[in-house]
């Protein structure tokens, strides 16, 4: 059974908004960023632990659908799903939803890198056995 | 014979770079964007005016793909290609270029909405040429 | 007998943090900002409503200290105070503490302006009325 | 005879403009830490190369007056001054302007740091003999 996503709560903030009065939207980067950091240390640890132990995650594809704009003072929330891991990478999936309402999705590409040369290595295996068991593609 | 793609010249800031020493993944959209206001202002004119005349682009869909790191201070160019418009929508093609080394590819679909109510709408006839003349995809 | 300080949670995020492994000192303002809206909202309802009213307002000026930095994911509390009204500009006080420890300190002046011209203007009755009874200056 | 301000040419960019339809206002101290590193730059040697002699530098105060308004486009420029730098501290000022428009003003105090503590230190005497020729307090 796949596992439930992991939900982020999230208020639009001011600055975020541009002369649209809507989130620019780079900004949903990074709240796919911010998302994905919280789950992905729901599943193996804190990120400073992760890169304390050698291993860092970059970004390698981002594929974002804005389907309606955020504005100013939203309560959002932010849906993230694991797929089962690749060798080196990590494939995750992001809803952006007010209430009901989805606003925007992305789709992720991560991939697992030494923190020393920034080079692709394989996910260490503690870290791909419980990515395994949280993945749950929606 | 296509157009010749617009070139961006930017110059990595500080406040870009996250604790990698990298920019931050974000920040790549938010030269997309630029980038795609100066191209679409060189075929168009400003986007003000533009505004000004009930004409406005929201973004619809953006697909981001990371290949090696920009760092501080890089000098960089940021090519943009326009796709030949459809009724509504335009589809662009970035390349995130450090001199010869490409850093990032970026594909983005703009939408043509009415100012007042942000609803989508047709292309002005004379934006549609102009488009049409511009477009160069590579 | 002085209001007590308005308090807004606060967690550090990735984007805010520079290659020093700390936050850029720009992002502040930012906090500093988001708290301001959030303690006027409590003393005299939403941002958007006083908008809607006819009233805005605008930053004249900041002082801020920097006494040690914030790191990544740390949970801060932003306290705010504001000083009594004057009759177009309202002074505040901020902290922003980890726990016990103050890391930054700021001093901001914004201006009451009309929402039309922007021109600064008196404070609504009702609203310096809510004001003076909110201030504790610290 | 004071040094001429360092003088750094700017764009506003559209990301930088919030619902008011002006630059948001911690986008000036990001503006501000642009000019001061270029300046410092121009004295002093690259940024990288300060660090990686074991020289840093903090934000340990910002004083920022907002006289006017930047909106979308506009062409600015980042006037900076240094002071003749204190055993350990530096002041300088800068000045936001678009042609002979003052936008904004800012006092900045920054201070000399180890790069392996971010403890205080003097500064290196070629450093300081080189910010005493450079300076020109306004």
């Amino acid at each position: 059974m796949p596992a439930e996503p992991y939900a982020m709560p999230l208020r639009v903030r001011y600055v975020e908004c541009d002369m649209q009065g809507r989130v620019f939207n780079a900004h949903y980067l990074t709240w796919v960023d911010m998302a994905h950091t919280e789950a992905l240390a729901a599943v193996v640890g804190d990120y400073e632990a992760l890169v304390a132990g050698g291993t860092d995650v970059v970004v390698a594809a981002a594929n974002l659908q804005f389907r309606r704009p955020a504005v100013y003072g939203d309560q959002l929330t932010v849906l993230v799903s694991f797929k089962p891991p690749g060798t080196t990478s990590l494939q995750s999936s992001f809803t952006i939803a007010r209430e009901d309402t989805v606003l925007a999705e992305c789709l992720m590409t991560h991939v697992c890198v030494d923190t020393a040369t920034y080079h692709k290595q394989p996910w260490p295996d503690w870290i791909r056995d419980r990515l395994n068991s949280a993945s749950g593609w929606r």
